[in-house]
């Protein structure tokens, strides 16, 4: 199977703020007053947890439709913590990012508990966003001045 | 300075799609009709690029504020390979994410090559999004019955 490319295009609009175009879709990432943005979307960290909870949603159907079970409804929870201070520069002990990351799936489903498990071990397996965060990948940062 | 902890909401409102609540803001994660959705937002994986688009755009006004260089526009191109092959139960050669991401940051500015050098391991360093995804982030999947 041959690789698909993703690309989006982030115009930034305001020091904390971009629009991002994927496609026909437009996302605004923008921080609160306290990170220094004007709280016109979501930020950085909470699209990571946003990306999460929507690929284990579509990798959950996926993945239950092949063991032959239904799923009825699914809300998931996720969440993390993230110290701040070497985004602002304040210190460098802790990471910049998120330290670990819990999601919670509440499924409602007839399933049992050892089938939930194998659900659960075979969506982390595949899920694309869960892979691109608990497996290193390589990002390569360009810059050009125009 | 103490952990900040992030959170969202994610509801399921088809296999594909999630309405996903941060604070006020609620964005749509969906697919395309090729990977199983209705297209009704960006997918998963375009969203973990536009989370790394914000995060590169507001650590780097932060770096360049603090270097004393002025940013007069901002352009980011975030793209990668992904083989869909493992979220679709196809393969399990590949990964299930993205192989590499590349960001290119086209910078208005009239600093000079060295110090935009200088300015992009800052920012790499201090940017939260590129922290999850260079290094290893530890994701807890725990699943309930309803």
């Amino acid at each position: 199977m041959p690789d698909a490319n993703f690309r989006v295009r982030a115009v930034s609009e305001s020091p904390a703020r971009v629009a991002v175009k994927a496609r026909d879709f437009t996302m605004i990432v923008d921080e609160p007053p306290n990170l220094g943005g004007d709280d016109k979307g979501a930020n950085p960290v909470e699209y990571v947890l946003a990306a999460l909870a929507g690929c284990l949603n579509v990798v959950g159907y996926l993945v239950a439709n092949e063991m032959g079970f239904q799923i009825d409804k699914l809300e998931i929870d996720v969440y993390g913590p993230l110290n701040p201070a070497r985004f602002l520069g304040k210190s460098y002990e802790d990471r910049a990012g998120y330290k670990e990351i819990t999601a919670e799936m509440r499924v409602d489903t007839d399933a049992d508990e050892e089938t939930l498990k194998k659900w659960v071990e075979a969506v982390e397996d595949r899920c694309p966003v869960t892979d691109n965060l608990v497996n290193s990948t390589p990002v390569r940062v360009l810059a050009t001045s125009l």
